[in-house]
């Protein structure tokens, strides 16, 4: 018996059927673009979220939470904001048969709700700087295609971080401070990624500046998973977030905001999972360690062998890993697909032979055996639990290293975008990259973070000859 | 210096201004029925809702996410139901600038998109019984008086629990399940609490019948802190959703659903506070001890205090005791006031007389002082937090106890419900029961759980004067 799930090759489909098939969303609510979550799904995505929230809570962000309803006339008080939404804000009209005297719009993001608080939370450089954050649903009434966790019209875990400073430098910090923020939460995630910094015609809608941060899905093209904004004191202006300056001035404050949604998790599906399923690093998977009782023995040796599977349950869940005994009627074939299509790092085996030799075998997710001595099973199990972890995050990064290839020709560049990243050569000239855009049929993702011109054999710019300015990273997008 | 607050006794003043001094949540946000938590406000809820949630956890329920918008033809499955919310729903009707083809309600409650999902995910007895349950936002337009936390448009911690069975049995049992997890719940917060049956004319729209559990606020009014429902087959049949028995016939399955709202955050602060702020139990407070140093001393002595102080600080973090070091320039009676204005349980004072006695100065929330050793701080704080939490539930559950009054006639029920509750005899009849709550102008909570005729004097009904069939509480309500 094998599962039934697609090949990853064929990424659309497997990935629409591992959602469902492993229960991490159900596609069949009848809405376009809303999708219900599965308690395993909601369970990753707690173990997943509970570490972007510390996080936040441990680089000194305050958890908040503001309103979904936004009404009209705060939301159109940024002018490029507004405009950069118009076309996907749902709104609200009616309270009952009642119309309403204003429309509200469902929050698409929280700019314009958050900093009409701040100029009544913000006074003085005392109060600064100013961070807080909040996990919350946005929606986008998305016309494209639609996908679970990639492209949604309701959004159930965005993720969305605000800063306010007293100084330009302040907010260029944040920015840094976000980035690494994110560097750790994908890392963590064993999700490997390229910051870029947007093109001007790509940035958030009244940022100064946006970087990005994108991984690369199994079809080739790269995901956003992240961005972080330089709004500078645009929005303060518009929401007039003043503060007393220390030689008694007044200032618009200098604003950053970055988020991350439940792409984070499309992202783990994606570059970790393989035909079998899901392939979760340790340190989210719900269920860490399946214990599986073979009882092939006779019958005391069955019932010995039940007790030291439960045993060893109770030994893991002690020292805080998570542990489940596996006593469905299955056959032990059935229960390896179930626990392999879940992702579950580990899966530890006692049968009769295990019993003479004192040690359960254990199997990882990647089919590599260990052991775990009866008496040592919480040490053998951990390490091989962080080995598998290491494992799946070292081959997800050497696949993302060998997929950023350096191009000198729109030829080379086309292949090269069917499956992975092309590095390019740019004079800057904006009409310029959105022709490079075109031959290539692709995205600017813009410049790599840290990242230019010498650092590479790319001396000119792909499209005009001229010499190259930056070196940019073009790919296809969701 | 004193804190501004008004005196408790101006029940409405008090309850606005410490949501607003205390930080819990700001109303300025510019739209009716709608509110921004601050960072303070959101951590007690979160303290609050983790014990909800590990509750349903511990008790077997799964946790889902359901999506916010619903399609109208949903929404109206079930008659009772949509007519009992019609009302008060809001629609979105807009996505960008084009009108949607069907408008979408801003989810009321849950039970009608679960349960289009239930009619896909239960097939067999196996599947059964269900129990999820999720923590999310839910909308209802009210044209009311609207107030922080009580009476909202938007409420932001709609704990909702859903369950399907394969007998009535199963669904009468889990109503009981439910109110024990409420009754632990409450109690674990030391808010005591009447459980009754709501009358025929007040439970929820297509249920069978509906429990709902109440408190008494500082106003005299009875304030609904949850419900349970058994909702029979009805929805199961509007929803269509279908199981087959163990003996391969084909039934309805037979639901509840029960709700806590944010509702609860209300009732610790209304329950518990007194003229000078909150009064939080410890197990939830966001600060459990706020160490204050009293640098009264040499500089040498200074330097051993704040260094005493820091020591205090990590020993009751390291040992789960949530502990704040308060090194803030303001003066000491200004920490007092903030502290005590934050319900803070215990703050540990440590000056030069407490250097040489080798022991800090407890105060707790309510001004009773006693002593922690150096050498023995952790438990002697815990100690002091454990009584402090047990002294004020017993308070509390004292003042409900004197507030039920059983009364014979008109007169006594509305003096009564001025400050309480009233206790009186009711024929059951349904129009002599409305007469009743128009004669005293108040609500019939119902007949409380586990009481009735005999356990009291009352031997009549107040309007008809016939035999009494049931007892049942009458309160003003929110």
């Amino acid at each position: 018996m094998a599962n039934d799930l697609p090949p990853k090759e064929e990424f659309s489909d497997w990935y629409n059927e591992l959602l469902f098939q492993a229960e991490i969303m159900d596609v069949r609510y009848p809405a376009k673009g809303v999708y219900v979550w599965f308690p395993f799904g909601y369970d990753l995505r707690n173990n997943v979220y509970d570490r972007l929230k510390s996080l936040h809570d441990e680089s000194g962000h305050d958890e908040v939470d503001f309103p979904v309803l936004i009404p009209e006339g705060i939301l159109a008080k940024e002018g490029e904001h507004i405009a950069g939404f118009e076309d996907e804000v749902f709104w609200v009209t009616h309270g009952g048969r009642k119309e309403l005297d204003e429309r509200m719009a469902l929050r698409p993001t929280s700019e314009t709700p958050m900093y009409t608080m701040f100029d009544l939370w913000i006074r003085s450089h005392t109060d600064l700087p100013l961070k807080i954050y909040q996990v919350a649903n946005i929606w986008r009434s998305e016309t494209e295609h639609t996908r679970p966790l990639i492209r949604l019209r309701e959004i159930t875990g965005f993720k969305e971080a605000h800063t306010a400073h007293a100084t330009p430098e302040g907010a260029e910090e944040q920015v840094e401070t976000a980035l690494s923020l994110y560097e750790e939460f994908y890392d963590f995630l064993g999700v490997p990624h390229v910051v870029t910094e947007r093109p001007e015609w790509d940035k958030f809608p009244g940022a100064e500046y946006t970087y990005a941060v994108d991984t690369l899905m199994p079809d080739g093209k790269a995901l956003q998973i992240g961005t972080a904004h330089n709004l500078g004191q645009n929005f303060a202006e518009a929401f007039d977030v003043e503060f007393e300056t220390q030689d008694g001035e007044q200032d618009h404050v200098y604003q950053t905001s970055y988020g991350v949604s439940e792409r984070c998790i499309a992202a783990v599906m994606g570059v970790h999972g393989d035909d079998n399923g899901l392939v979760l690093p340790s340190e989210v998977a719900p269920t860490q360690v399946a214990v599986v009782p073979i009882p092939f023995g006779d019958e005391d040796e069955n019932a010995e062998i039940m007790e030291t599977c439960e045993k060893i349950v109770d030994e893991l869940n002690d020292a805080g890993i998570r542990a489940e005994l596996d006593d469905s009627e299955d056959n032990p074939g059935a229960k390896y697909y179930k626990w392999e299509l879940k992702g579950t790092p580990l899966r530890a085996e006692v049968g009769p032979r295990d019993l003479e030799s004192g040690s359960a075998k254990l199997v990882n997710r990647l089919g590599d055996e260990a052991e775990a001595g009866f008496d040592t099973v919480v040490k053998d199990v951990r390490e091989e639990l962080d080995a598998l972890s290491e494992e799946i995050r070292e081959t997800a990064a050497d696949d993302l290293d060998a997929s950023v290839v350096e191009c000198e020709t729109y030829d080379e560049a086309r292949d090269v975008v069917d499956e992975g990243f092309a590095l390019v050569g740019w004079n800057g000239d904006e009409d310029a990259g959105k022709r490079i855009e075109d031959e290539v049929g692709v995205d600017m993702l813009g410049e790599p973070r840290g990242y230019g011109v010498g650092d590479t054999a790319i001396e000119t710019c792909i499209e005009t000859g001229d010499d190259a300015k930056k070196i940019v990273l073009l790919a296809n997008t969701y």
